[in-house]
C-alpha cells in the first residue's frame, strides 16, 4: 500500500478555500478531510468522529501533554486541535488528508511533520479579495477592515508554503490543486517501486 | 515574466522516454528541448543550433574550463555537453527546458543547478522492459543482456530523483508528467506573486 500524505491548505478568508476543497473532494479519489478534536459542545446535527471528535477538557489537555496533536489552538475558551493519530492512520491507508487551516496552524504543523504538502490559496489581488467579501454582504465595514488586515498578515507567510495557487477562476484553481495532488503522488520519497524483488529477467 | 525550469528526464533504454516527451511537446505550452553541444561531425539533415550546437574540440575544451556546461561527457572520442547559457536563457524566458539524459548526466546536473526538476521514467517491471526491447527485434541477445544490466544500474538511482513515473500505459505516463510540470509551475519558489505593490485596498 502506497502511503498518502497530508495536504495543508491556507489562504485568507474569502479566497474560496471551502469551495475549491469541496469540488476537489468530488474529482479526486482517496481524499478525506482531517477531523479535528474540540472541547466545545456538540451542536445540533453534528456527529462525533465526523464533524469533530468531541472530547472533554481534561482529555484534551492530556493529549497535549502526550504530544498527540499536529497543532492545537485555544479559541474563545475552547480547544481545537488536529489529532496526529487520525491523520497518520489515514495516510497509512493511502489517503490524502485535507486540512484547511490558518497560517499559524499550518506553521505549527510544519514543525511537527515532514509528510505535509503545503498549498497557499491566494486572491488575484487584495482589491479582488475585498470585492468578494463585500459582495457576500454579510460583513460590517469594520469586519471587512479586520478581514483585510488579517489577509495582509496571512499573505506574508506564502514563502513558507510549497505551492501557490491563485484563485482567479474557480475551475482553474481546482484543476491546479488537483494536479499538485497528482504530482505529489509521484514523489520518489513516497514511492514503493521495487525492482529488486524480481528474481528473473 | 515568471521563470521556467529545467525538467530532467531519465530512465532505462526502452522505457519510452522519447515517446512520452514527444507527446508532451504537443500538449504543453512553453516546452523546449535542451540543445546539446557536440564536437562530432554534423550529419545530413542536422541543423546547427537545433539538432546540436556543432563546435570544435578546442572551443568545447575552453567551455569546460570556463564551467559553461551543466554536464558533459566524452563518448567515442567526441564531446557532448549541455550548455548552461542556452538553458538559463530559456528559463529566463519562462520556458520549461526538457533534457532527456542518462543517470550519470542527471547526477552531474544536480550538482550544477538548483533549478532542476528530476523525473525518472521506470518500466512497470524489468520483465516488461525486456519484453519491450525484445519486441523491437533490433537487438542481439548479447545487446539485450547489456541493456538489461544497464537498466538495473540506472534503476538504483531512482532515489536521487524528485518524481517517479511508471510507464505502464503511455497516456497515463504522459498525463502524469504533464501534471508534474503544471504542479511545479505553482511552486512558491518560482512564484512572482506580489501583493505588496497594491497601494490601496
Amino acid at each position: 500500500m502506497k502511503r498518502g500524505f497530508l495536504l495543508v491548505v491556507s489562504g485568507p478568508s474569502g479566497v474560496g478555500k471551502g469551495t475549491v476543497l469541496h469540488d476537489l473532494m468530488n474529482t479526486q479519489k482517496n481524499l478525506v478531510y482531517s477531523v479535528s478534536a474540540t472541547t466545545r459542545n456538540k451542536r445540533e446535527g453534528e456527529i462525533d468522529g465526523i464533524s469533530y471528535f468531541f472530547i472533554d477538557k481534561n482529555d484534551f489537555e492530556k493529549m497535549i501533554e502526550n504530544d498527540e496533536f499536529l497543532e492545537y489552538a485555544h479559541v474563545h475558551n475552547n480547544y481545537y486541535g488536529t489529532p496526529k493519530h487520525f491523520v497518520e492512520k489515514k495516510i497509512e491507508e493511502g489517503k490524502i488528508v485535507i486540512l484547511e487551516i490558518d497560517v499559524q496552524g499550518a506553521m505549527n504543523i510544519k514543525r511537527n511533520t515532514d509528510n505535509g504538502v503545503f498549498v497557499f490559496l491566494a486572491p488575484p489581488s487584495l482589491k479582488e479579495l475585498k470585492n468578494r467579501i463585500v459582495k457576500r454582504g454579510t460583513e460590517s465595514v469594520e469586519d471587512i477592515k479586520i478581514r483585510m488586515n488579517n489577509a495582509i498578515g496571512e499573505l506574508k507567510y506564502i514563502d513558507e508554503y510549497d505551492y501557490l495557487v491563485v484563485n482567479d477562476h474557480l475551475n482553474s484553481a481546482i484543476n491546479s490543486v488537483n494536479e499538485i495532488i497528482n504530482a505529489e503522488k509521484h514523489k520518489v520519497s513516497r514511492s514503493n517501486y521495487n525492482f529488486k524483488e524480481e528474481s528473473e529477467i
